[in-house]
């Protein structure tokens, strides 16, 4: 290295791409907080209250409820290496780059995995998956609640029933959903879910909350083979979150404590103030690019309201320059397309502490300005 | 839940266990700069700048070297299952708790593991695992540099030409060691080091620094079989740090700004004179120990700076009671034994930031405040 880097200075962003979201100033300041060690009598009632805002949010009563120490993308492996065994069937569905994603991690945990898809941009029929529930009978069935690459908001209400009849576990990628929507782990019978902390949480990235049911946890401890990986291996994580308190690894303390605060803020506020503060800054956004030929490219009856995926609009000849534009110009993230959608849509979040109306405005406001037909 | 939980307040603690060891203030300021995208070419520049800066400190120009986003478990894990497949032959030097711990890991990666072990409390010899390696002929040969649960700091210098003669990987767990001591990766020929921000980085946990040869990157691309982790899968996660910077995860943002903020200090005071500071903490914390009639459990030759192993004392009959009065009286945190030496032993950190004088003296006035014999 010929010259020392100088002291970080970066730039103020208004983050409305698919995450990370706008990080409250309390937020910052809890993960700024001296850091105690991760066996300290104090950190285990961080650790604590973390877990019981978890289950609150997450609105369940499962013990196995913790913050995964890695992104979400940790969370969902946490899911699979712990749930499925080699030769396990699993079906996987599919319409959205997470999706996919999940059917490669069971895949790497020595799963045989079938997936169903759907058109991006459309929900699956519930009926549909049910129906080849019946007719595969797998360990394990998967479905994104939230799918971050098509803005899809999937409905879950219908499956569990079909899954349990099979003994099949239900597992539910909440990533985008959590803190935004309504999860109800509990009331839809959902065995695993996971989600990360930068979406709706509105916390920096670095934790994935997950739970598991009794059920899942009953399906951990009684493996066969070990889990594939050493420092997500459930049995053992969780022992530190809830059991024994057994060092397993050096957890993440100070973004333990940022989650914790960021927990309180969402709890403070309601969840249900919280998923209609959503839904309102959803709809402004809505009809102001409507009004301006906007088209979603997810289906208006489950379009998700904390990501906004829109087509890019036929003039505009390389998106990618409209994106930086509003970024250095304008200091506004959008996220470009992921998968089938790179380069033909842009993703417009509208999430956690960003889910408000000043946010639509500037939002709009910065597209007015670097849209071509202007 | 029945009320929400207050926010955070935490105590102060000085930090000297096995680490987290003592953040400087500007890492903590550092950490709480407002979160920008994980795309953000801004947050590429902060990559990068880790990036150079861990070049340094490990001295080491691997174009692999990155901080894997989990804590140091991940990174060991990270190293462990990129290079090993199902039926590898490995040979793991275990001398302490975490030898032991990267030998399961590559059993879970598939691999056929010998393990030869040294006292707890000793370093190996390196003639010995010289002959085993010839012996063996595995694919991959490892070794702890600075064991955490027993103080040794094991010479490593002679391991390299005996693993690539016979086209085995040489792998260092450098958890402890990094920061603190000389790990000198290209001129040790080591192939895959891996650390922990939270012991001589000074640096909250969280991430995990991890460097890869070119011979061993060789070994991933050209595996035969999938790595059994896409979380910690080096050719997807290579390419976010240094390649096409395609989207794997979203980074841990904030925390990459701590380690720049950490990386920078250590660079900017010197690595000799860090590792400087290290010994004369060291020496004076032994001396005011040995003056106390404590006695070292780490063979006086091998002893770490960082860590200093020593026993409880006879007249001690509730070790736990006396950790926890430094704690709550002094708030001074030092570490109870791991493994073995559970129960019999304390790990007196003097780490990164806290390599100090000053924390020395704090250290010595509070353990005699404690001590029964007083």
């Amino acid at each position: 290295m010929s010259t020392l880097p100088a002291p970080l200075e970066l730039p103020t962003r208004l983050l409305h791409g698919p995450g990370p979201s706008p990080v409250p100033e309390s937020v910052l300041a809890a993960l700024a907080k001296p850091t105690i060690g991760h066996m300290d009598p104090e950190f285990m009632r961080v650790m604590n209250e973390v877990r019981e805002m978890l289950q609150a949010v997450f609105e369940t009563e499962n013990q196995m409820t913790l913050a995964c120490s890695g992104t979400g993308s940790a969370g969902a492996e946490m899911v699979a290496l712990n749930l499925v065994e080699p030769g396990d069937r699993c079906l996987v569905c599919v319409h959205g780059v997470f999706g996919g994603r999940f059917a490669e991690k069971c895949r790497r945990a020595g799963g045989e995995v079938t997936t169903i898809e759907a058109e991006w941009g459309q929900a699956f029929d519930q009926a549909e998956v049910i129906a080849r529930i019946h007719e595969l009978q797998p360990k394990l069935v998967m479905i994104v609640h939230a799918e971050t690459s098509t803005g899809v908001l999937q409905p879950i209400d219908q499956l569990a029933d079909a899954a349990h009849q099979h003994d099949a576990l239900l597992v539910v990628d909440c990533v985008t959903s959590l803190g935004g929507l309504p999860v109800r782990v509990d009331h839809h019978g959902i065995d695993a879910a996971f989600s990360g902390t930068q979406k709706c949480l509105s916390c920096p990235p670095g934790l994935a909350p997950v739970t598991l049911s009794e059920r899942a946890m009953h399906r951990v401890t009684n493996r066969k083979s070990p889990v594939r990986s050493w420092y997500l291996d459930l049995s053992l994580v969780g022992n530190y979150w809830t059991g024994s308190r057994a060092y397993h690894h050096t957890a993440p303390v100070n973004m333990n404590y940022a989650l914790h605060e960021s927990l309180r803020l969402i709890l403070e506020e309601g969840l249900d103030a919280r998923y209609e503060r959503h839904q309102s800054a959803h709809q402004l956004l809505k009809q102001q690019l409507e009004q301006r030929d906007f088209a979603y490219a997810s289906d208006p009856e489950h379009s998700l309201p904390m990501l906004n995926l829109i087509r890019v609009p036929e003039e505009v000849a390389d998106e990618a320059a409209v994106r930086r534009q509003l970024l250095t110009e304008h200091g506004i993230e959008i996220g470009g397309g992921l998968g089938k959608f790179a380069g033909v849509c842009w993703r417009v979040g509208l999430m956690g502490h960003g889910a408000r109306e000043a946010n639509v405005s500037a939002i709009v406001e910065a597209l007015d300005a670097v849209m071509p037909a202007n």
